[in-house]
């Protein structure tokens, strides 16, 4: 037997008990209670209006035909040159397949280099550069990724040392944070975005947070934002964003700016505008005038400069890929023998996946005006996002015409994140019943209307407030429905307990 | 200014010195100083003879037409029911796609089931069970991930829980088992395979590493093993196995079965075998009699039965689809608790990619005798398998026919780890030049020929003696060239060195 450290329990080494500690505290709401409990009702024949999680696809989105052309071809290079694939795939599409397929070096069934193919970074490099226009990207400062939750691991992993590192987030927050710090050992240290302003970044509230964080010991090391929000769907004004570059410049903090929403935008007052394109513009000490380093050339450290590392993802936006699982980060002012680290771990996996590269691509460098998919790319995207922004308003909508309900506008994203005012009644009911309010009000809505959200506590939210958040993803079809059967359970649902 | 932990030098928060200590400590030799100098002398025009890493299609190996056609068609599904595409693709492509585009719900665009696809995951688990012939599988103890090497992190990420936790691990081995421990901060506890007897496991090593490491207070709580061997290139013995299976009973060890390769046998005497079939055919206490339990049903906990997880991925065998990310963990004998434990993590990525899903539904489930595509298939792999075959043979003839060179037959895997018996001078040479001998030998080969390799102190070696890891992927018409171009090298090395 053993004469180490406990190793077993009840004949198992891996018994719940003995597992990785962190792995064990780590907490994921989005496919938490609710989500299994909508999958025992789906598995048993109840018909599920699946709001719980952004994944537009399963409600019936279509893909970009496009970008789905050229992974068909890319996939399948005996098409290439087929006589027949002309008379079904468009010249465009054949021509990037083409240019893609031999930048791949034995195409998406190979290895590609561990940050990701060369070709795709160039064109993320220019895609960012043209988005921008504050100058160039590095693409040796780009690393493709198996979706951006790979990304935001792998940064966290190298950020965080030990349990007295912190990152701040902001309450509410999308999971991935919280489960991914915790998992690392790290320490989630909140700062609170302002309900009543909208969701907006509240300096103050940083400022308190940092504050209190080194008080109890921590070291400050990262800052995460999301914008547009999740699962707020507020939008940062230029404005908010100089305030947080100048908060991470002078506290030394890392921003981890979460920029997958950055195409679903809703309202046209606060256009999408990435904290890099603000950063470069607010000029030195800021923006780092140091020109590029390129990698393996260590000749030159930045000293100035905000360390900003941003996420995207094919995921989301118009063509909604999750399923492919392509994303990128993009590192700026990071230490160029960090980058190398950087590499070196995701050397240990090998390649991220190709056909998510080849995805990346096709969002990052769509059909220009006068190629044959011009015209149809741009219309089936413009398409789902005007679409989108009717959904946005009618969930909006349909949430504040209920009592007791109110929620801010979706300005961008893809939620609704309602504010419940509980009765004293339910909330009473929810205690006798051992669940939080909200996770009881949410369980009761899809036990009795089938409609799977996620209560407002696996994102947090302020002390005694209570939220649930739904995407606003159903098809305009099926929204009339979602709404409607909304207001009903509600209202009974007052009725029971006011 | 912080007042906390040191957080920042030089300006930076992500300063080199200041990032998470194991990350810095981890290495990963695959894609270390000989791979980033074959990068170097290929950006600068060389043509590099690359052996350094198993990527088949990167040097000219086809993907399987069915595999690839399958997955053409699911990434347009506009082309299911589009009357040119049957043309094009045969009518069970045609009909296992519409199949898998039906049970994916959206599609690959859409999320899957954080442990990968239901369908997929059935269709693995009846590949196992016919494999194996000991009874079923659990699909719900089978988990889909971006190839197979995600997975080893997940399981090696809840067995370690500090660095007093070790887990044995062949010398020589595949660095991932390394890098992935050093990562996760735990410990790896090595233990020598015998060279002399074409590298065997030797029991008297395991036990005498398991007495060593408990003498240094280590818990020993898991132990890999690579069947075929990667980079040794053995196929392990039925017996070895029975022995193996014992010793990890005996000792409370969760076994590590790393079977990527089970398709890739080079040899008739030691077909591949599976350690859940042996551990199955022992009886009681090894194989467990309870019966399955289903998820999110604990009604009886197995205090019996060996621990194991057994890992398979599309980027080996005759598809070699690296590039797809596509694997599996199959769990036998886990506590059902511990498996909701590593579903939660999964969850925090939400979903493995879809294409690599299909990748694997057309791995474990091939085309059947009688329909359309199967004799192409069958025919396909095939003459891969035998052209592998082939290549083995040379490879391993070549390096013997060397001077001071001593190569075990590749019995299986993609691999040849010949040892080289390097001159004195050689050695001295090495230490002159500040590197181990054999990253010399490797290096200065790489520069004379091109030919781009692996030293074996990047997989561990017996102390005093060197080795090298080549692939045996290059096409069988370059074959030649490689085997006389590193003849020539060697001859002129021994020359210069004797």
């Amino acid at each position: 037997m053993s004469s180490g450290p406990i190793n077993s329990k009840e004949g198992k080494v891996l018994h719940p008990d003995l597992l990785n500690e962190n792995l064990k505290k780590t907490q994921y709401a989005v496919r938490g209670e609710l989500f299994l409990k909508a999958e025992e009702l789906r598995q048993a024949g109840r018909e599920i209006i699946i709001t719980n999680v952004g994944n537009p696809h399963q409600l019936g989105a279509k893909p970009l035909t496009f970008t789905r052309q050229v992974i068909s071809l890319c996939a399948a290079p005996f098409l290439l040159d087929h006589p027949e694939a002309a008379k079904i795939f468009a010249p465009d599409a054949i021509a990037r397949a083409k240019e893609l397929h031999k930048a791949f070096n034995g195409g998406v069934g190979a290895y590609q280099d561990s940050r990701g193919n060369t070709h795709v970074r160039a064109e993320v490099a220019k895609f960012i550069e043209d988005r921008d226009g504050v100058g160039p990207a590095d693409p040796n400062h780009i690393f493709l990724t198996d979706g951006a939750s790979p990304a935001v691991r792998l940064c966290l992993n190298s950020i965080l040392r030990n349990e007295n590192d912190g990152i701040l987030v902001p309450i509410p927050q999308y999971p991935l944070y919280s489960a991914s710090i915790q998992l690392l050992g790290g320490t989630l240290v909140p700062y609170m975005l302002d309900e009543d302003k909208n969701w907006a970044m509240d300096m103050a509230s940083l400022q308190a947070a940092v504050k209190q964080a080194r008080a109890d010991g921590k070291a400050v090391r990262g800052l995460v934002f999301i914008n547009p929000g999740n699962p707020t769907g507020q939008c940062l004004s230029y404005d908010n964003l100089k305030e947080l570059i100048k908060f991470a410049y002078d506290e030394k903090i890392v921003l981890m700016a979460d920029e997958v929403y950055q195409e679903n935008i809703y309202q046209d007052e606060r256009p999408f505008v990435s904290a890099r394109k603000v950063m470069k513009e607010m000029g030195e000490p800021y923006a780092s005038g140091v020109e590029l380093l390129s990698f393996h050339t260590v000749s030159k450290v930045n000293v100035s400069g905000v360390e900003l590392l941003s996420f995207h993802t094919v995921s989301k936006g118009t063509g909604g890929e999750c399923g492919l699982r392509g994303g990128y980060v993009e590192m700026n002012n990071i230490h160029p023998k960090t980058v190398e680290e950087l590499y070196k771990i995701c050397s240990i996996n090998l390649s991220p996946n190709g056909v998510g590269q080849v995805a990346m691509s096709c969002l990052v460098n769509p059909p220009k005006p006068g190629s044959p998919s011009f015209e149809q790319h741009k219309q089936e995207r413009e398409a789902e996002l005007a679409s989108l922004r009717r959904r946005a308003r009618m969930v909006t909508d349909g949430f504040n015409a209920l009592e007791d309900v109110s929620c801010t506008f979706t300005e961008g994203a893809m939620y609704s994140f309602p504010q419940l005012k509980l009765p004293a009644k339910a909330i009473a009911a929810a205690k006798a019943a051992g669940k939080a309010p909200d996770v009881f009000y949410c369980l009761r809505l899809l036990e009795e209307t089938g409609i799977s959200t996620v209560p407002g506590s696996g994102f947090g939210q302020a002390e005694g407030t209570f939220h649930l958040r739904t995407t606003i993803l159903p098809r305009e079809e099926k929204m009339a429905e979602f709404v409607s059967k909304f207001r009903d359970f509600h209202e009974k649902f007052l009725k029971q307990y006011k």
